[in-house]
């Protein structure tokens, strides 16, 4: 993308769309992305339902005032959706010509891994310039600290378990309480220490050992009469149900419960740094673009703004830091 | 009781304990209770696990200041169970000769019917002096417009509704929310109400018509991309899972999920109003003493503090409001 | 009215307005008055900015789309305004032209007294349709238990005190916390209830005796070494900052602060009950049209929904349940 | 400190404290250090109303027990001062031998930058073993990139500006709110930012111009009929008051307001992001007592904890990040 044409040409736009699961922080990202291209000279269209609305055409084009009073409310304006169709060659076809007529040089996409991988292909196939935010709850992007829509995600697993201990607690039960994350176990621990649970089970330390053993073992209950699990979902094992139903049968004195939080961690308005967080990932898209770069995911490191290239960003396995492990095994005693 | 012994000698306790599921707002009570009771020349006994710790000594002695700064919390300080033993006479014959022991002359239990009916029963078979608190979040109890938890579970729900839209919106999904209440369809009613859900499918209405099928032949989806619906927990037809799978069956082209909300529904701090009316409600099971009332369930009614007979307050059905199911049906067109 | 008419004549409208403070569940209502009238057959117009709107002719037509997605919202889609110039014959007048013009039959009127007290006027002068709803944080309205926006700013300000009280206990000081409520104590007596205050020092009690003077000699900060005291706005007296001054000047070992709640009381996503409240007030006010009703607010006593006239509504003196007092007096030793 | 002695003796304990103003986060702070140091073999003695206590002896053990149920409360159960006594040559010597008669090897101090000058003075005067954690909402601590408290102060205070906003657009008001950071602006430019308010005043932009003309001079309300500004506190120039007095007199067309939050913006439960950095930090603290640490500040740079002599840490000015008022400027639009 040369700038100036861009700039000069009243007939250029950049194209903003959300894709995959929903996540707080999206709109106020949306926001960012168009009030700085805006700043910045130049206009904005908004497609409606991830690389969907790419593919039909479902477009408009946002102003300053469209995304006025967003910031602060969850989900996204622009709706978002798994597109398979554009996982084939035909639908990134017409997609690309839904650019060309809607005269679209660049295109911003606001999502997770499989986003990013989608925009990846796209810009290889075609040439386009893509720039990604990275907006996912789970946190399981390589290059950034943080995820658009994490940290909201995480105060609402917290305050969930706030109110489930209080049960807990008069009723002297053990809850497994399971989170979403996917593969990645940044929502589980990290609830777990804000939470004062008193275990995680998280599928990076699955290959270790036995975490429901080792909780065991430490003796749950010794000093207390109610216990929090907190068990990040997981197809393979089963999930919180799994680990209730193991302790359910070789325990049968304990009164164990299962709550399962499902789809209310990814909605709600969003926090302080969620909405930090995307309003400078979002005036950073526009930076980089200004800067001439292309496929790229803007992320932050050590709290600055950083591009990462997208096959860097999609790789398998960010690092978990296992020195969480350790906190919360001190602090759970 | 002569309350005119109680006041003078001091080794005579009011007793006081909380029964059956937890309710946010029951410390309120508790406070309310053990102050009023003191203020008022009493002395106060916490009995602990509800009739458990009646009918094996678990009690402490209650001041001031032991509930202090415990009018914000959820769950009980004194925790509550739901005794088997005190269903049997040989429990409920302990229980008499802890009262004995521990010089309690009137006891006031905070719950929901089974506490209710535990405690009639007790009353009646060793002529002991009881008052009930309306402590459920399900607001079944005849005779008092509202049970302390009620209006926390009401806003606990709605705000997790509010959230679960938000994905709802950005996906364009139908949602099928399962809520607690038992046998008892207020929280399902109220907060598909207050949530903007497109319907609610509740015990009450169960006999009258098939709800869903309401719902669907209504024309749902022809104005909104989304919906909710809001469906009362039941064992009998199997809850939100269970009309979920029906629409999935006949409307395979509809996205439908589900979420049930669990436990989270019954902690968390109380709302303004569940402190006020366990506040209001525990002056006035002291006045009840004072006045030489017995046997009787502390209520309110009309904005007014009022007794109802144990026998009236645990009936069958409470009348249900049949105006709210017409206010949920023109308000979701 | 005559309903018939309205309903087979196409073009003509019921109107609705927000007028005076704004507060939480304005909008929910709004939704309700739309979707209930056209539910019913009518259709409806927004009137912007309160009685400015209906002089100045800021309309818009509002559909069952318009108030979607808008109950959980603070603050009025339609804006508010206290209007000098609907307080003058001239003003009125046009106001009546508009109504004429714009084929507006009905005018649903959201808002305090002083609103009330406009709509009274209008309707005499130029024999039109009025029905009030009461929209106000005050809870000051004559004939109905509560108003539109009360049970939300309580929560808030519950919430509110809840934090300071950290500050407070943590640093052994007396708070003295200033809430809204014009000459009404409602907000300020039941917040003091609500959140554990030491005392609460309203209007409706002035009269009776130094509300300070008794809190000070029945012993503050005996048993506690913090406090905390709701104090009432109140132009007469100077509010918080006058008692805090007082009691720095008699008692300077006391380490003293003030917090002024402000305007964040108003605003905030309506808490369940408002919702419920506004939804259930809005269909009772098409309901009421179609019964023929006029000139009368729609109001909630003893959970049903009432018609009161204006005349009655706007009365002086809402009684004020001094068994509160009596609560908050035994539950603050 | 030889840790092995620490470790082999039974006396010997570390003592904790927490000072200054209190902040969210100060009690997971607490929790963490105590149950650290117990995993880790220490014993614990926590030490009332920050320096204060360890000058009169007010001091008492705790254990896991002690701090359970107490990572989700703002405030702190040891509460906090600010000691003048402590400032002298004989407070400090007072508090020396405390610490010898109470056998504390190691002082660990929660506060901010006053409370670490006091530390750092008296680990010099008497070659005691002192740790400091970063407990202020300021987050004004050279060589922390975060302090505890700061998150939740932020997010009360977002949650704050989204209600007020409720009301500014309902009035088209422009409210100038006042929000904590003594010479820091973090709370105010993030919130700014986070709140989507059309600007913010703050001390570190103060030299280099006019900040209230900028804004004005942008065109404030020229797309917009209300506008939020967030003021950081200042004792220099007046605050939000004076800000707003300057508008009322240049543009008496415009309704202006005010808020001053107040000490609302300290208490409350901490955000999940401030109950794990406290966790961190404080298990932190007992690794670097174990590693034989002393004199440092324990805090979090690039997400992982570090090590910052006292000295450094309470370096007058921490630098400020331009690039967010870029973000500000650019959004605002």
């Amino acid at each position: 993308m040369t700038t100036p044409d861009t700039k000069t040409t009243e007939d250029k736009y950049i194209g903003v769309l959300t894709s995959g699961g929903d996540a707080s922080g999206m709109n106020a990202a949306i926001r960012a992305v168009t009030r700085s291209a805006i700043f910045n000279g130049f206009k904005v269209k908004g497609i409606y339902r991830g690389y969907e609305g790419l593919i039909t055409g479902e477009i408009k084009e946002l102003t300053t005032e469209t995304v006025s009073n967003i910031i602060q409310r969850g989900g996204t304006i622009l709706k978002t959706a798994r597109s398979q169709a554009f996982m084939t060659p035909e639908g990134r076809k017409k997609a690309y010509e839904t650019m060309q007529k809607e005269h679209i040089v660049a295109l911003i996409v606001i999502g997770g891994d499989g986003s990013l991988t989608g925009a990846r292909i796209f810009a290889e196939e075609y040439n386009v310039v893509c720039i990604g935010l990275p907006g996912t709850i789970d946190n399981d992007l390589y290059g950034t600290d943080y995820t658009i829509g994490y940290d909201t995600a995480l105060n609402t697993i917290v305050e969930c378990v706030d109110k489930i201990r209080d049960t807990a607690t008069s009723h002297d039960r053990i809850f497994f309480v399971e989170v979403m994350g996917r593969d990645a176990g940044y929502l589980a621990q990290n609830s777990a220490i804000a939470s004062g649970a008193e275990a995680a089970i998280i599928p990076e330390d699955r290959t270790d050992a036995d975490q429901l053993e080792q909780f065991i073992s430490r003796g749950f209950r010794k000093t207390k009469n109610s216990s929090i699990v907190i068990v990040s979902e997981s197809p393979k094992d089963g999930g919180a149900m799994h680990y209730a139903d193991r302790v359910k049968k070789e325990y049968p004195q304990y009164d164990v419960r299962v709550s399962i939080l499902g789809h209310l961690q990814r909605g709600g308005s969003p926090s302080a740094y969620d909405r930090i967080l995307a309003s400078r990932l979002g005036t950073g898209a526009i930076e980089a673009l200004l800067e001439g770069q292309r496929n790229v995911l803007i992320g932050i490191r050590n709290n600055q703004v950083v591009y990462i290239p997208f096959a860097e960003a999609i790789k398998d396995d960010k690092p978990f830091d296992k020195s969480l492990i350790k906190v919360l095994n001190e602090l759970s005693i």
